[in-house]
């Protein structure tokens, strides 16, 4: 596999890995150049794995009144404020990918608040912004500031669902000291 | 169902549920007494609620060398910095049931210090505490803590995912302002 | 006397107790079922219970524009913010007990936030939060704010003395450990 | 009496003063020169006048293990976390009579940490800064750091008790913007 | 020279002094009647010291939409959030002698919301605070607030230069342990 | 010039600029292949410029105990504590090309802690992150531990003075939104 040990962990990888997650593990190698280590990370048990896949794979690409680059704008501002090195490394590649901007990247890992964004953006961020560092002062107020901007009840679900994945990850990462493919760092400069 | 609206947006159950979340949700009531508001709100998309189903169950279900008293307790501590309203009800209610101990369930929620508790649950609820408050910070030398107190590698995993987790599903309940069901209240007192 | 040591600290009560305290002392057991241990805490100096009482029967029972059910609502979220678990546990049960209503109780420790409540109650809740955690910011606008729920500047004095106090006894009961009496936990649920 | 309106609200003293609070700021003024704008605060209501210089007596001036200077310092830092002008200037003045030493009055009000300090007055003064600013996570251990440097339990609670005063008088001062006599700032200098 | 050791570290300034350094010493003896320390600290090497005092006279000495007095004040206020001790016993003298005011002196060290200030004032305050705490959620919100009480684009960089150098110099001072003149405490009383 | 508008302000350059200016300006743009936007930002006013570029090469470019690598290590983590979008693109490239490691770069922007270090470089970002965050905390333990892992007094200095002086230009950047040259983004990946 690319790169060296993916976390601090002694947990080794499933040998030989079932025939699906083989098959997934080939399809990422071919497609991204690359096995994301967060999924190595989890392969040591296949149930994890498989769990925290689908939950990701649901939230990040299935389709959304939100759209993939805002989603990922919204992970790497969550994971900026946490200072998760992994997920901004990867998902900040994901935004300079995305949008075909590297500036914009940066922007979203260094501080949103030097970007150039819309009112929908910037509300979204805004929330983000707080539901990260202090959810328990939401209030229908901070929904409304979303619907406000054009978000229908679902694109706050969406919305919501993200920040809260994010905050979950950062931290798992963090946890087990989660290293990010060496690769990700030249993407899309 | 149970209990008024679960949560703050207009987001109706799917009408009819599919047989096999109808079924899973029979079971709840059967067994609880009750279909958990966090159920509810996930079923406008079978999706998302098998999604986080698989997660939450595999994580605090599933065979670990946490007990899930000590996963539950996890929970509870995470939710008390986060102040999430519904997951303090309803998983403070948990440890009240799984340690046959009012005090501890209210201590979990009210403030951890004030609980006697061992080295290793000491250090565990240290551990999720940082991770959840400073998650950056984290070192080695907090990972070598819990190995001192005779965590595994695998334990560990097991334990920064349920701090990960509720640190998500924290900020979705307070996102979306996810309602408790009203039975958790009173049980276990 | 009810449950074990009441604090960390060897300070025993006077033995005997003066003929006032012990009749003091008596009324509890007769009325509350128990001797809260705060007072069992003071009683190694009666000039030092008997200023505590004092002040504490003035501000929390005597008359004032505050009902009782707010000034325990009130004493309930200062304690939250310092997660006291002494005040938690008693006034959480007052709270309980006055307003009838055990999910308000649950809000009052958990997040003030998730509670239904009206202006008044949500200026009141808003401005001991602000005091309690920023109090060198306070401004006349927050003064203000009172007064157009309808506050009258006694009724201000006497919010500010509930916020204060528990400023105060929330840092006295943590700063020495102490317990509140079992016999709380399982009242009014 | 002495400058101008004592705090911001509109609650005049009582008039007349019945005649043991007139004989007591009778001695203010001639014993201090000015009668300190706090008891003017309080002289709406005799009741509350007299529990609360009752408390504030015993507490301050009373015998105990802690000098006054101690227990002036202990009330200066706790200010300075708590950016009270009252106490600060009016406990800042004290500490410079007490002491006879103008410069640690200022580092009392400025940062305590200038200070050239023995290591039981660092233990209070630690010991101060953490229950005011994290009250919850007060343990054993750091009760015996007190113990260490030679405080008696009953010198912990005197501690104790101080602490949590000023972090009860802070916010009533800062609550009604109560305004510190003209005559405290040239004091000592 | 005027006091003890200037600071914590043994870096001696450079003997003799080149004799523009001496003139400028001299010049301060004789205007000031002492040497600052903060002047005695760089002296240990003259390039540090001339590019330390160039920066400095500019800002706070050269003509600006912002008066001497305005600068000391948000100086004060800067150094009372990082409580830096050596900057508000020097500036808070400065304050104290160019505003005639020695309450007003005080108010900037302690609590500057404490002061009866004008709009334009208090608007440079609150930037003050909100650049020294949280820069980076600086918006043109904020510099239009300054704009909306008359100041121009230069009076903002002033103000804003005026910000960023106490930031520098509070962390200076703690960083070494820089001590201030005696002299200072008992100026314009 | 490169780029566009280099800050939200409306101060443009002085036109013509004086020689030596023009010369400086000529030669960093044949070195870098830009003028920085920060010296654009100080243009306006040439004392201004030269007091500040006079700091910051003595500070950034003068011999130290300190190698450039290092002090540009430690700018780019006080600069991510601060979230200074500007410093963090500027820095962070010096890090990249004097390093020749680009994922240094980046943890040193997104999280230091991920980057493997040798005790001496992680007791100077302890230092500086402690020194940014709670100055006021300092004592002399702090300078102790940097003696411990072989840094000199003066040493100690020039660290104290790259700490403090990305706290003030931190402040600078945000306060009037400068921005970054474009061409930094690409630097060195």
């Amino acid at each position: 596999m690319s790169d060296s040990k993916p976390h601090a962990l002694d947990l080794p990888m499933v040998d030989p890995l079932p025939a699906p997650t083989q098959k997934y593990f080939d399809i990422c190698l071919d497609k991204l150049g690359m096995i994301p280590n967060v999924l190595q990370s989890y392969a040591f048990d296949i149930a994890k794995l498989d769990a925290f896949t689908a939950l990701y794979n649901d939230m990040m690409l299935a389709d959304s009144g939100l759209s993939k680059l805002e989603r990922e704008m919204v992970a790497v501002v969550v994971s900026s404020i946490n200072k998760c090195y992994y997920c901004l490394t990867a998902h900040g590649a994901a935004v300079r990918q995305l949008s075909g901007d590297p500036a914009l990247g940066e922007q979203m890992v260094m501080n949103w608040r030097a970007a150039d964004l819309d009112a929908r953006m910037t509300a979204m961020l805004t929330f983000a912004e707080a539901l990260t560092t202090a959810s328990a002062k939401t209030t229908e107020a901070d929904r409304q500031a979303l619907r406000d901007v054009g978000l229908t009840d679902r694109d706050i679900f969406d919305l919501v669902s993200v920040i809260g994945f994010f905050n979950m990850t950062n931290r798992v990462a963090s946890g087990i000291d989660m290293r990010p493919n060496d690769a990700y760092h030249a993407q899309n400069r």
